[in-house]
This record gives C-alpha cells, structure tokens and sequence, in this order.
C-alpha cells in the first residue's frame, strides 16, 4: 500500500538555495519573495533569528509579585517567565521533564510551585523538582530540573533568549539605553490594556512597516495627529523646505531642553552594527506635544516616574528584530512581534500608565488605546496587502526610498547580516 | 536547536517523478491519483497549464466603460483586467513595483489611476508608472511599470495569458468561433448575477464532471428539463433506437434551419489537437426549445443581439483548459474555473441578459438562475466525492464510456499532450 | 514563471532519517518528539501500523440486519463495512471502480445494492458489479469488482484489516479473548449513543494517555468513584502498604468467584509480544462494585446476555494498535482511536446497552454516559498539553514510573517493534 506517498515539491539542497538566497540580496531593495514565503526560511528565522537573538516578549508590571507567571510562546517554543520567591526574574521551557506535557497552560497566573497538570511533577520557583510521584527509589530528582531560558530586564523590559550562548552585548545595550529609559520607570508601571492581532504575513513584512512613516501621511489619520512624518525621513523640496527647516530647528531646540533636564533624547543608532541592534530617540509631538492620542494631550493624569511636566514628546525605542516602543510622560506603548508561521505574525500591544492611576479617575481606556488601535488595524491591512503581493511570480525587489525607508534598509542589513554571519563565513 | 525541523516526506527527485506520471498515462482511463492530490503536480499545473495558455476570465459587460476595473486571482497570480481611457482591454499583475503590494484590493470598481494603497504609487491605466513621492533625483520611474499580462477579446469573452510567449493560435481559434458567438451579441449584454462556489476537489475533476453528461440523468433533474442527454453521447440498444434515431434526425433538421438563418451550428472540435482547445455546437432543447430554465422557455424577454426568435437551443461553447459557455437568444450562462489549491476550487458563474432588459419586468433572478445554481450544487457534491475516493489507495484509473465519456478522454488527452510538449519532447 | 516553487524543509533521505529515530528509541523512556510530530513518521504509522495491523472499527450492533452498512476512513482509506444478504460480514474500499467516486456517503444505511451517486455503477453486497451502463459490448463486469477489506468479528466487536495479508494470529486471538467476552453477548446488544472527539495530538499521545492510570487522580473525578487506582500500578510505600494489600486481596477473591461462576477474569498480557497485541483482565469496581457510572450502580436495569447478578466489576480489554473495552454487566464502552493526521486524532466511543433494553424505563443515555463524556474530555485536555510541549526543542524523553506506566512502555514496544520488525530487520 501506498497510499500517502506524495511526489516532493522540490528536489534540490535547502541549504544551498538559502546561501543562494542570502547571498543574492540586493541592498537598497526590498528582499526576494522566497524571505517572506518559504516555510525553509521561516523555520531559518526562528533558529537563527528568534532562537538566538534577545528577543522582547514582556515587561515586569506583567508579574509584579513572587509567583506570578506569564507564558508566551515563541515560535514553537512554550516558555515560562516568572518571579521567584527572591523577587528574581527567571524564564524556563514550559515543558514537563515528564513526558513533556505543557506546564503552564494558562496566558498568566501566580503560583507558589509549578505543578504539571498531568502527573502532578511539582517544580519549585527556581525550576527545581520538589516532588514527583511512583518514580521508583532509584529515580534522580535532581536530574529532572526545568531547563533554563535565558531573561534579562532593561528598565523593566523583559527580553529572553532561548540560546543559552546569548549574545554578550546585551550589557552594552543597556548601558546606552537605559539613561533614556529610566526616567519614564516602567517597573512603577501597570499594564492597563494589552491587545493581540494576528496578521496575515510573514514577520518581516510587520517589522519592515514598522521602520517607516513613507506610508502615514494617507493611512494614519489618527497618528499623525500629534506624529510628525517629518521625523522619520522626507525627501527635500522647494515646497517643503521651509518646514522641514522648521521642524529641525524645533527639534533641535527641544531636545537641547530636554537633555538639560535630565531626559537623554539624542538619536542613537546602532540598528544594524551590532548584534543586539536598537535606535532610541526623543522627538517634539505636534499639538500640546504631550502624547500619542486624538487630541495631543496626556492621555492619563498621573505622570510617568517623577516626570514633572507633560510635554515630553515622544521618546522611541526600536530593537532588532521584533520590538518597538513609545514612552510619553504619561503613558507607554509597547509592541512584541510573535512570528506564527511563514505568513502568520502576533502581534502585541501592550498600554502602561502609573501604577497608581485609577480607570475612570485618572485615565480611560478606549481614549488611551484610541490611536494605537486604529493604527495597528490600518497596518495590518497594508502588511497582509503586501504579503499577497509579493506572493506573485510578477513580484521583485523593489527600491528603496533614500528619504523615508533607511530604517526599514536597517532592518534587512541586520536580517541579512545575521544570516550571513551564520551562513556565509 | 532542532526545534522545526522535521524528516522530510519523500527524498526522489520530483522531475523524474512527474515525467514517469505522464508518461505511464492509459488512454481511455481515468488519471492517476497524484494528478489529483500532488502539491508537485498542481504546481505544475498552475506553471504549464495556467501560467502559459488562454484562461478564461472575465466578460466584457464586468468593464463596460473607460477606467472600471476587476482582479482575479490565477493560482497566486493577482491580475486587475481593466478598460483603459482609449477603450482598450489592458490586464496588469495586480502587484506594485515598490514594494509588492496588491494594487488593486477590491473585487471591482472604477479608477481614473491606479494607487497603491501603501506608499501612493499612482500607475496610469496604461501602466505607467506615473508619480511616486520621495524616491530622490535618480529615480528613474520609466522602469517601474506595471507588468503587462497578454490579453484578449472572444467577441466579448475574455481571455488571458500570463506567459509574455502566449499561444500563437488564438487568433485561429477566434475566427473560427466567433461566427457562432457573434449574433448573441455579448457585448451588449450586462451580468445579471455571478455566483462563486468552492470545490473541495482538483481542478481537474471539475473540468472532468463538466466534460460529460452520463451523470445527469441521475442528478440533475433541474438540467435535464431541457437538456437533452442524448446530445452528449449514448450507447444504443434496441430499445433506445427509436429515440437516438429522432433526436439525431431533429438535431440534423434544426441545425440545418438554424444555419439558413445565418446561425452557424454545426459541430466544431478542437478539443485535443490544438494549443488553445475549444468545442462549439448547438443543439435543441425540449419543451419550447427556448431556453435551459425550469420550464424551457426564454427566463428574459428581451432577446439578445438582433434574434427574432426565441427557440434557438443552446449553443454551447467548451474551451481548454477552464471554461464553458452557454448561448441561448435569451441569456449566456460563462463558467470559469480557477484552481485554489491542489483539492480546492474555484467555480464562477455568469449570467448575461441584453443590457437594457430590466430586472423584474424583463428577467427574475432567481428563475434566471435556478437550473445552473441546482446542477451546480449537485455537481459541487459529485466531484467532492470523486476527491475523497481518488485520496484511497485502492483507486486506481478506471475505463471511461466510449459512448458517454468521450470528451472527458479530450480533456485528459489536452491536458497530458501540453505537459508532454513540455517535459517528455 | 517561478511563482510556486518553494525551497524544500529539509534535504535529507527519509528512509535513513526513520531507520535511525526507530533504532534510536531509548527503552523506559518516552518516545523522540519527531514520532508525534513528523508527517513523515506519521505516513509511515498509516502505512505499517493502520495499513497492516488489526484495527477496532466497529461492533456487530451497528449493522444488526442484513444490507445494514457503516462506512469509517482509517487515515485516507474510506471503507464500508457490510451485512451481506447471507448475514456474512464484509469489507470493501468504499470506491467505485468507475472513476473512483465515494461510493457510500453516508456514515450508516440500509441499501439492497451499492449504487455509486456519480454513474449509477451497481454493485451487489459481495462486491460483484452487476451494472454499468454505457460502457460498451467488451466491457468486462467481472474485472470491475469492489476490492475487499480483510474483516474478524471478535464476539461482535469488528476489526479490519486492509492488508490483504493480514496477520495471522488474529485467530489465537480469538481463542483467548473470546472466553472472556462471550458472557457479555456482543452481538445481542444495541448501540446506545455513540460520541466522536478530535483531539489536537498525535494518535499515540491518546493510546498512552489511555494505557496508565497515573494522572486519573487528580484529573478524573467521576471515573475515580468506580474504578480502584490501584488496579493500574502504584509504588509501594509504608504509608500504603495496607491499603495496596488490601485491594491485592479483594482482587483475587472476586477473580476467583467469578472464574467459579464461569466468567474468565484473571489477567493475560500479551501487549508487547505478539503481532496482535492485547490484555484482558476483570478488576472490582468500588461502592457497589456493579458499573462505571457516577454512583457505581448499574446504569441498565437489562443485565446483558444471561448475567444474574450485577456486581461483576469491570471487565477491560485493550488492543494494539487503537482499542480499549470496559464490559460491564449492564453495559460495554468500546473506544476507538483513528488519526486524522500527525496532531489531529478522532477518538470514537460507543456504550451499548442490551438490545431489549429501553430509554428512559431500563436507562438514561446522560447517566449511561456521564463518566466517560467527563474522562474523555479530561483526557483530551490533557493529550494536546502533551502535543503543544513535545513541539518545544526542550523536550526530550521522560522516564516513565516503573510502578504506573508499565503498560504505556509496553505500547511503545509495541509499536516500535513493529516498525522494527519491518525497517531494521
């Protein structure tokens, strides 16, 4: 009998078609369709990319307290992030040393052990087992831990590697980010919404719409509100001289303001030279220039930290490969991208105001997730749009804009390099 | 890590695979199951069969004026069909040359430009590239076109081909079918309605199913009404002689008169021995004759084109390798078949009436379309079982009729004489 | 055109990549993560374990009359499983040798013949094709035949085999099994509901989730009211010395009451050492002793066959690859396991009540079935927990409890040596 057989798609060496691929990249110019198709290369990016890189999966208002826990998954990896009994941050696989039930099943929860729910093996906070019944005298509990993942906090951020060889500038990236960070105090923070998309392409796609404004002027009503599109990159012109001169001089200004008082707001960038690649940056917010919301104004009462005054603009965050983040006086916006398949991508939007801010009192949540919502929603249809594009044998690598799509440039050089790091030398 | 890795299906090389399947073909027997389940196998028939011959489309009356527009999907190939300001027929791949993004989102509409919805990108409805913000001083918008696709007019029927080297014989093709299409006039007609279902089956046994009428007597009572099956092929006995005798001299009888009005009739077949295949012929229908309804007659008053009268029969029009057609003096029924994935189908059904026939006072709806929306279901039922059987590994190629199966066997022949052109010559 | 072509997952030869996962398996421990997960192990348990091994399908009082029919799919195979006119048990693929159509649709029915929906090609209830019109004066009837499945009744419990050589040792089977079933009268019962679950995991996570009762405990409630722990392994400890000695002894009273009063009930394993793998044994149910239902009594006032009394405890069977039985002396729960594909299984449970039994005055359907509708959910929660983590990279191999899973090893045995037996030998 035969009857499952089935002729193969395609005969050839995988990994000389993605050396192929990876050698071929033309800069300048938007990837070769294969990087946003092929299951090949999807399972690539989560060995490579999100199985050894520092990726952003939380932050630490999500577990507050000795026990609590959440769970994300990254790609197929269930992972466990949670606080021990020493107020210790710790992750480990969510997988039962067992017979590899998941442990944690639930999105978060606080416990005092973690118990498998199938033959109650009982771990400690610390991946410890305590406790695992019928398994004979001769059996080593001490050979049964949890295995470790690796977590580090910025400010509160929480990033995970699961290569237990973690890229060792992670200490150099916080040395530089985290004098930005620190004022805004997110660990004095609570997560007021958190919202899930699933969009329909591949990850790439999502971060490399991320890393442009070329396309908010006629799709983000709300945002540009208080977002300059100035900001991100505008090609020069007798019509628009006179304000992009404007809009320099103002920045300029504002920033000098701002590092005067304390708050570092000059861009850094070190997107892509250097393995945990991030760009920071303080930008002037139109209107009051207080927030990211519908009218310009703090969207919440109570200030960030022992920010004093509300008109701070908007300090930006980008990490390679799946992070990005808005820091106001008054609130936080933060993104995590879960790559779900070749052409599946969650993506999470967490809003962090003061943790003592009341609902109702102090800030409402339709009002403070307003923008964002509406914002995530138009680009998830620009970047599913993409995807069935690049889907067609007619798609090839279009240029990129020199003006408004360097970073987006970045994020490939990075993509590409990290690849070719592994790949090709 | 080894997280996504996963032992592979079958190591053979595909080539030598599919060539050994068309090759091992038994003439007057049915397919072998890969050509109905294999992945390897639909990609070869989207690439040789799909992306290099006449597919038919559309119907002029879904563009009637300069600037309307409508997308179809061939296979993952997303193509807008327009009508451009001088009134020519123009196909593009329905993809931008920025970024990849799908032009045009929606089903159809009307445009003076075409705009991608990312980045602006404003493409004339010739093609041209025609503005694009912030692409700096050297860019050159002349090689940033849209790609053309290849397309063509059957007296109102269109056609398209995705390959730039598109089969040489249309134009053969068009002289002698369009005398038959002619007097219907469908140029002058508007849809009436248009209905998509989706087959859980290969686009092969959709094609199959349509290509005989053996099962109609059991299953479509609504067809059968008017249809006669003796038209289609029948074994005789003594005790159908009588009958086939007086279908075969009425048929013969009323070609004759149908041809003295300037209605050619006849039979044409180029089913198997041509590049771009087709069939046309008219045949009586029962009853009145008039028209494939639920009572035989005409289902709109207003006749198409300059017909005098209603009782023409039904001129029924098969092209190779996803369309058939059928004219009557009151509506054209077109079905076009695009193929979704290796068991998966799409189905879409026109009706046309004359233009100026009013709805509810010239034609119902729903008696319009009643017949071909029963045989429909009922064949959508028929060749999802055909599916699930094919999938057993107890099937194996059975004898088709020589009385009854005969264009079932052209269709085959067609469709492994193009793959053998291209791989086994 | 290039649109569909894909880069391949992996490179290497299938055949050595299985050859090393089977010789690979580490005896004690659970089994690598690629045997729940591979597409290609997975053909491969379609192939050599469904495709050559005795499967429990069906029971006799799912078609009691003759021309009753039931139709079931192991993997991609559809079969129909008949009572012929001389009340023969039969089995053919369930497609029809025309054009390979389904032939019975339906899940069960009553038929005189069977006739194909598609052609109307009529088969007797032996297989024989007794009709086909139009297919001409050479056409050979008796070349046309249904193929037949390999077919057993076990005392009214139906397995099939689609290989036509079928292991042979079904009949030693028989003669150690039937003894033991005979008392509960298979066949003079009737079905009194049948519920089918999918479960998000392999087809081997839910026959080891059924082949222990460690985890029942904490996760089954309601089974735990009847059914001892104690009967499925524990480790010995002082603090349950007595108790376990205590069961030991209860155990072998009742064995030997029932053994006196002709109801075979000591244990024999044969799980791991032959072909057709089973074990059989009659253990006490707690409280009355008389049935797994929510309070322990009987939940048919109709005894089945000619049992006078109604606490003979529970008699269970299970079989390799796919089955397991509880007889009661008022009701029999027979479960079958069939893939659906490497993380999707059907598992299909029928309770069946002596036929003369009536609802609503000799039972409920909701308590007859309120244990096991609770326990398979549980179960099922409990197996795609096991699914999601074996997915991790963490995972590896667990060691099974020597005191608990005895008998989960014992199907890895099983399994293993019989791709074994077929790979490495």
């Amino acid at each position: 009998m035969n009857a499952f057989k089935q002729i193969p798609v395609v005969p050839a060496r995988a990994d000389d078609a993605i050396r192929a691929l990876i050698a071929n990249r033309r800069p300048g110019y938007s990837l070769d369709a294969d990087f946003y198709l092929s299951p090949a290369v999807f399972d690539l990016d989560m060995e490579e990319i999100f199985g050894r890189h520092w990726i952003f999966v939380a932050v630490e208002p999500d577990i507050p307290e000795p026990g609590d826990y959440i769970t994300v998954d990254v790609g197929r990896q269930p992972v466990v992030i949670l606080r021990d009994d020493d107020d210790q941050l710790r992750a480990f696989h969510n997988v039962c040393r067992h017979r590899g039930s998941r442990l944690c099943s639930q999105a978060q929860g606080s416990v005092g052990n973690l118990v498998c729910p199938y033959h109650q093996w009982t771990y400690r906070l610390n991946g410890n087992l305590a406790y695992a019944e019928h398994m004979g005298e001769d059996f080593d509990k001490s050979q049964h831990s949890l295995k470790p993942v690796r977590i580090e906090s910025l400010s509160g951020l929480i990033f995970i590697c699961l290569d237990p060889d973690a890229p060792e500038d992670f200490q150099a990236f916080r040395e530089q980010v985290e004098p930005y960070l620190r004022p805004h105090r997110i660990r004095d923070c609570k997560v007021a919404a958190q919202v899930d998309i699933v969009e329909d392409c591949n990850w790439k796609l999502t971060m490399e719409n991320n890393r442009e404004c070329y396309h908010c002027a006629a799709n983000h009503p709300e945002l540009t509100v208080s977002v300059f599109e100035f900001g991100f990159g505008y090609q020069p012109s007798p019509a628009n001289a006179r304000q992009l001169e404007h809009f320099a001089q103002i920045s300029a200004q504002r920033c000098l303001e701002w590092e005067a008082a304390g708050l570092p707001s000059e861009e850094r960038d070190a997107l892509d030279d250097r393995v945990t690649g991030y760009r920071v940056r303080r930008l002037p917010l139109d209107l009051s220039g207080e927030s990211q919301t519908l009218d310009g104004n703090a969207a919440s009462r109570k200030l960030l930290g022992d920010l004093a005054r509300p008109d701070l603009g908007g300090l930006s965050l980008w990490t390679q490969p799946n992070g990005w983040f808005h820091f106001m006086s008054d609130h936080i916006v933060a993104f995590s991208v879960l790559p779900l398949g070749p052409e599946k991508t969650l993506v999470r939007t967490r809003w962090l105001v003061h943790k003592d801010a009341e609902e109702h009192r102090d800030y409402d949540i339709d009002h403070l997730t307003a923008v964002w919502r509406a914002t995530n929603a138009q680009d998830r249809t620009l970047v599913e749009l993409s995807q069935q594009g690049v889907r067609s044998a007619a798609y090839q690598p279009g240029p990129y804009s020199p003006h408004t799509e360097a970073l987006v440039e970045k994020f490939c050089n990075w993509y590409i390099g990290r690849l070719s790091a592994r790949y090709l030398d």
